[in-house]
């Protein structure tokens, strides 16, 4: 899975203990310890699938004797009723941690079937251009929901604050020009970081050029204004589209020929993917 | 704020970790150490504030200097446009913690604003429902997103796993009955400690009846069952209907006469409310 | 085990880097690291042993290659001498965890003798009584203490201030009145959360039952008045006597017909099970 | 305070949250949010009181905004009745923090007032005796337990297995002779590390007077032979007697002429002290 | 200072707990708590300095109420004697707190003046060419050794494994071909982050340049090569010199005409600056 | 390994964040996630190595599947081309672990290289003197490095503030006095800990050891007066020289009849030993 695996057992720590508390009430008085099951995970709709390896550090995390076998892969387009993975073993376990793994299993697949879709509606305007997310993630989720723009056909923005610079607006007045901002960025970050500006208008376009951002966000430009600054650039930086994106307009945007498309309502507005766990027990 | 302040603030570090890394490289190329400004929150569609005081711990966490004023409530219906509050000081720090405390606003907001369209709907079939969220929450979030809920005029389930009996349909299972699951429950959880029962028929609505649980869920029953459910349960119990429940469902299964309906949309599928910072920033 | 096990790990790795620091300097300097044996940890004086699996917690955290075999069930009431467990592999770990196992193990059995004294008086005065813990628990060991008392026959209050409402003479001053207080939680708190209150009199009794708590505190009242108290609580809500309960008192307290008696001092008066590891080493 | 605030600020925040949770849900239904009043802590029965800084930062980290006084000093023996402490402002903070707080003051001020018991005791053999404590600590607690020993008027052990050498039997075994322990521990500890070393008969004692241990333990010797060891060491170590000492025993140890009496039960088996926190509240 | 504060903060809690533990038993045995002093940093030795707010932090993080006067500058270059900052209050916190904020500021301003030192050869080549950090930090300081990096007037390499890709040796021969390894990380990383190749000859350079990454590292390569290498690039690319890189070695590589030199010795190898912290007291 | 592995598998946690952060981006894209092969570590010039157990840990923590095999012992000198561990498995884990483990190896050895010259130093003045470091070590890695410093054959002084007393000019001026400060120590610490005193004169040496201190230290004296000191002391206390100590001086410091030098420069000027990873990879 191409995330700090590490980095993720943490945060499974944490979110378990936000469930489960000083214990499962329920299951600890109704279910004996010596059940086994199968829990039997599927997708009640149909969409793509993402975070499997995530829900198996989970019930792993949480119950090291579980078994856990995936019965498709992240970034598969299923049917509604695709049986998705199966967890075998202790039946306490398997209900203690059915929560948390859907919830973060509908959560991701939810992203990565909109991004998916973002990503369709994309290609009909252009072969090459990129569907990108932004910082616009849910507190504490950013590595996953980038990992599931990712598993859903999108790229990904930069990480955070630290990993690339982008020049707004408010940078942009506390420089005092956008000639400076970017002119004082270059001289301060490290040379393996990129600089991307975002600008208004074909003037402050113009003025970027001068002085060579690697990437040019066009901000909230109409169509006719995108494609007149596509051809200004000419290839000299990457081109950014950002700012009334949708499903509806994603393909016109497209078509103006800039290289990135970012869309926050990738992961700021989610619609999670219907899945459940439905369970099989046997005796011990 | 109803909520522990305390357990927040220490989610807050996380968060701005997350997102700052080793640094804002942007803010620091860009802007002067020595630059003070005004933030202005405002909203840029109309619905439900909630987290005025999450983003203002954002920004105190972040720089203990910054001065902040909430200029609405948690819980207010806004009009589009309207200033939700300022944040003065340092420009530096104001443009670090905007991200975050952005984020938080309008996921929270866009909680309170759904579960304010769904109370209302509910209200057309009873005076007294309550709508109440479920364990179907964003992990990390979930304390503020049932702060959220609470905002727009919903109430809470369950917190966790820890502090309610909810007996499904695995658990019966697992006891080997209806009746089984509940007065081992009774038998093992504190006194303080609600038992509630997953009813999916009438049948197991009587059985379950027959040994006092506090609350039974309806589990995606049609409105005529639940109807003769409220009948036959006459007020023995807490009655919870559950399941497709959506907002033009809600009023018929208001009318019932249930007396909690769950909605785990409330949580799982957020649809952000579009809120902005601008900065008018004045020499220091 | 009934408790969070995930959550006690990370408990046991702060208690275990406590008493280590930086390496346990005589061990290392003495034990050699290739010499194996066997520790048995046996009971000095009679008692209810609880904590076995929580002390091969210990075990397993600092040094997984080790063995531990229970030779006793928590929950058990032992005579002097008995051995409990046996921990098999490198003498340097056996002697360097030695002291929190044992440490855990004369706690939690303290608290499970204690509390199985205090059950076997109350069952002289009722069949049916619950002796039940308080919130008077060692500051970072409420889960381990609440598990210790259910391991001694006893039943657990309330986990902490979240998991329950409990109205005490404060709250009563704070909304102006016992049933504002009844009535204002009812209002707030979930649906799923019981209510209790703590009465002083039969006028506060009265008071109370009017708005239906679900359970009433008797606050330290003499047992004529308790008994009282029940006639006229009559089944509409769990009665639970509270205040100077002792070994000589509560077979009359439960006489009275209370549902539940609470005793602070199960775990805020520990006296420790004396409990020792003698070492029967053999070359590796 | 003699210990590391700065460490204690860390354990507060998580005992805090063990009882807190998501919030008080009693204090936040019930109490509005501006009221303000004083909590007036008090001891119920006469003792040794502990902890009292302790529970000014409990107050403190809780809600900075309260204000905290003490009326009495750790160390001071009190009267039942006599008032401690006084906290003033926010109700819901006072009520919310009240629970950690006493607890804390009860358990140390239980050890405080058993140390001040035995030291009194010991005084009676001798002026000059130290009576110190052990590692049978409450997990998680051992820097406060053993500040509430020294403030008992005791003194300290080893802070834990980093600290000192403690050669004890299964140490001696491990090395292959008391004389080979205390010389390889010598050979590899640092030159400002201590060596103890148990001995449980007199030859055992000129055994190891040979090599020069910092200190010698009496492990369980009986009064005649104590006074022989005090003799035959005559100033060459440190002596500590050990096992079996309780308020009969001490002074009798004390008369044999040892310097420092150690005393497990100081720790593994605490009386609290009763105190309470009455609530006088005033409208903001 | 251009770093994330809020993340120094957390370290340096962690630094402090690794000193102090439970207690500074000296200045607690000999210092009162009521007398306050200044303490007054200096130099022992000439060199560039760093660190200054660092220490600030290490001694309000442990005391707040200490007041600290920085009475130079970070990055300014200091003859032996000078006095760089003064801290008053208490002093037992001044004393609890020295080392740690004099071992930081003798580390950090190692760095710097070293960095100076190969800044300056290195400008005797070239006006341009910037001196980086690597990788190879001191686990842990990994934020502030380059952020002395930068107070020495060098620059940064990239972060860390996250924030640009470095292809090296392994990584191509994973990859099958230094294209294929190119191509691979442009098709899937974000857009907004660099790629930089190492390259051993003539050979891979003319293949990487053909497929364009962003910055091109010459291994270890001598001087004749090094300029040969810069004349095919012809500013197609960054480039970048590494691998034996020293003193005496820094000055004729510049003259090469690439863009950055990195150096591993910077924080690897790092010889502390002498500074130390006098007492003058007062009594309060 | 002589230390607390439980403790360094918390820190290389830390650590490994450190540097992947969100993902090892190069790896991740152009190292197949199914290629498994074997990096082989070596050192590129001749020295003691020290690390070769904590790399181990490295590699285990990220990928618990690697197999890691030992080719030298920690403490060995080597020459330069010795191979010293391998590590097999998948080459995304090799090659995302690397630097972690070089760092530290490189840092440990670097120490442990140093310590055995000054301790070969040392010998020709001395057979039985301890050459030990101090508490200038580099933050967060104490623990470590004075690990380090036994595997080049020196010893370690305390630990950190808690474990000894080490009286220093200003606790002499805070106490009052040399006797004092003395004095009040013994009064205060625990009986296993010992009392160094630090004096900068024959005055200050027989005024110290008039109250028997179990350490002395004579601080920056020449090599005549610390002859005349070893002479005054004759055997009443262990006696430690300190100040200006460097590989030219510590023979004749040696000579003088000390029983410990301590070195600061042992730990805080560290030259790394250079040590590298070869992969030779094979598919799986």
């Amino acid at each position: 899975m191409k995330m700090n695996n590490h980095l993720l057992d943490q945060q499974i720590r944490v979110w378990l203990d936000e469930d489960i508390g000083f214990g499962d009430v329920t299951t600890l008085a109704t279910v004996p310890e010596n059940v086994d099951g199968k829990g039997i995970l599927y997708v009640k709709e149909s969409g793509v699938i993402a975070g499997l390896e995530v829900a198996e550090r989970v019930f792993s995390t949480l119950d090291p004797t579980l078994h856990y076998h995936q019965k498709a892969s992240d970034g598969e387009y299923l049917e509604k009723g695709t049986v998705i993975a199966e967890v075998e073993g202790k039946v306490q376990s398997i209900l203690t941690g059915e929560r948390l793994a859907l919830n973060l299993l509908q959560h991701l697949s939810g992203i990565a079937t909109m991004t998916h879709r973002f990503v369709e509606e994309a290609r009909k305007g252009s072969e090459k251009v990129r569907v990108v997310d932004t910082r616009k993630t849910t507190p504490g989720l950013r590595m996953l929901e980038k990992y599931a723009v990712v598993v859903g056909g999108g790229h990904n923005h930069r990480l955070g604050l630290f990993d690339a610079v982008l020049i707004k607006d408010n940078h942009i007045k506390g420089a005092g020009g956008i000639q400076q901002a970017i002119l004082q960025s270059r001289a301060n970050v490290p040379h393996t970081t990129k600089i991307e500006v975002e600008v208004e208008s074909l003037e402050q376009l113009e003025e970027a050029l001068a002085v060579k951002p690697d990437i040019i966000m066009l901000d909230n430009m109409d169509v006719t204004t995108m494609e007149e600054a596509v051809g200004r650039v000419n290839g000299a930086a990457i081109i950014e589209a950002s700012g009334g994106v949708n499903l509806q307009t994603i393909a016109s945007i497209a078509r103006t020929g800039v290289d990135i498309i970012s869309v926050g309502s990738l992961t700021h507005s989610v619609t999670a993917l219907d899945i459940s766990l439905d369970l099989n027990q046997r005796k011990r």
